[in-house]
């Protein structure tokens, strides 16, 4: 297993989705080479630089599972890990949680400087509608594609996305109760991994009751994957996570392990896991990279 | 004449219009008594305190050109303004242009501080996209409604709005030619102002040749409120154009006045107003309000 690498504990066939996605990522982004050279620079910097792609992966799965062609995908794939490369980069900015390390590297703002990391998330941020609306306009049906700019536009707002990091900036020294700390998550990373599951499951034309199945297995999933971090950090080695572990307590921010303990976080886990899991039981064998995903979520050491 | 209104230079018309947008955008902007609240306030504080609400007139404007009701224009209406209130709450930042006044009023992070202004204007951006995705499935039909949700991603982005402020940041201290300056504000201002007139002729049911015509009168008079700008930056008064006189040159910004001199600058915008004059010239009395728009750009005092 090689410790540098994100996926490392994912099969082959996610492997070779991620693959995918980095490919379809590399050719939506803007060209170095053109102007404004600089923010095209900055933009590329904060997408291709690694991380887990999980957002993508949520997006071909999902549809996968509904009997749908991964190649067509590529665009929502793309959307979704704009967005939230562009909430990573506008979330390490000094005036945010100030990181100057994210996946081992410098973060935006340290490389571009601090005007350039906001306009770079600025304009990723337009690039995820943008492509999505030109993919909307080109191969799904409309009122499909419709449905699925307004999911992602719900997925990333004060709603959303960037509601949950306003609570979470406002929970830093305040007690949070569990439900609190579940709602902070669910809004900060939650909508955006349900906005990825439903677009795919949207593009793959999925029913209603469907709909709501998957939603319950990404709800699920998406704070897994939270709880998993905050064990990590508490856990897990500086080098193999790729950042400093520890960092959130020092930082003052609750926790599952600081809210419920390290042993209670861990039971949360295992009951997340089993939701997601049985939210896609009725798709059988047809569910196996959701499940992989589930339980990578769930498993994964850094 | 109020010298504290923004809108005192125009007719009855445009002012009911605006009136109109300040009401959808108080109605489509997060409650401030809603969770999270203090982002909501931020948001709203960062909209709703005046503004020529130029965007969202030409929306309207272009719209009623081509015989449509004004009264289903109010979601790309906001979403215009929201995308310029995002862009201004992010342009005063303090690694931005470090503004602290804005319409004579404390900027958005001198109010609620840095984290929650980049907040409000990444939230609005969300917002703005999901109430088009939103009203494209409502009202229009929904190819309609992709392409104005295309018209808008575009003009946000690397090669629009935030590649222009990308420009103005890598220019300031450095020369550069009319071509450059215009290119500059092309993307800066030109394209989201080129948007607000595509979305309402989109709306509206425009053919190719009409949406040709009404884009060179935007793009004519989206330069031509720039050299304005920057000719009220020399010769106004402070008191009455609500930002410090003089503030573009001290902070050795390029302007046309800087680079062409204050009359060839005076010619460039009579230029630029017969441009976007003649291009709606075959709309005939229908283009009125377009037509108040152009000269209000070119004649402003504020």
């Amino acid at each position: 297993m090689n410790p540098n690498s994100d996926h490392a504990e994912l099969g082959p066939a996610l492997q070779s989705l991620i693959q995918r996605a980095e490919q379809a990522l590399d050719r939506h982004l803007p060209s170095a080479g053109h102007s404004p050279a600089e923010l095209h620079r900055a933009m590329r910097y904060a997408v291709l630089s690694g991380g887990k792609r999980l957002r993508p992966l949520l997006v071909y799965a999902a549809a996968q599972a509904l009997g749908h062609d991964s190649a067509t995908l590529d665009a929502p794939a793309c959307a979704v890990e704009l967005i939230h490369a562009y909430s990573l980069v506008h979330d390490d900015l000094p005036a945010m949680d100030d990181d100057a390390l994210r996946r081992g590297r410098p973060t935006c703002h340290i490389v571009f400087g601090e005007a350039m990391a906001i306009l770079a998330g600025d304009a990723l941020q337009a690039l995820a509608f943008e492509i999505l609306a030109d993919d909307a306009a080109r191969q799904v049906e409309a009122a499909t594609g419709i449905a699925m700019l307004r999911a992602l536009g719900r997925a990333c707002g004060a709603e959303g996305m960037a509601g949950g990091q306003a609570l979470d900036l406002a929970a830093v020294g305040r007690h949070l109760g569990l439900d609190q700390l579940e709602h902070m998550h669910a809004c900060k990373t939650g909508a955006l991994i349900r906005a990825s599951v439903q677009l795919g499951a949207l593009a793959a034309g999925a029913d209603d009751g469907m709909l709501q199945s998957l939603d319950r297995y990404a709800h699920a999933v998406g704070l897994a994957f939270q709880v998993r971090d905050d064990i990590l950090d508490v856990e897990g080695e500086s080098a193999v996570i790729g950042k400093t572990a520890g960092k959130d307590a020092a930082a003052d921010k609750p926790t599952f392990p600081s809210i419920i303990g390290l042993d209670a976080s861990r039971a949360r886990l295992a009951e997340l896991t089993e939701q997601a899991l049985a939210a896609i039981a009725p798709l059988g064998t047809r569910g196996e990279l959701l499940r992989e995903l589930a339980l990578y979520s769930a498993l994964r050491v850094r």
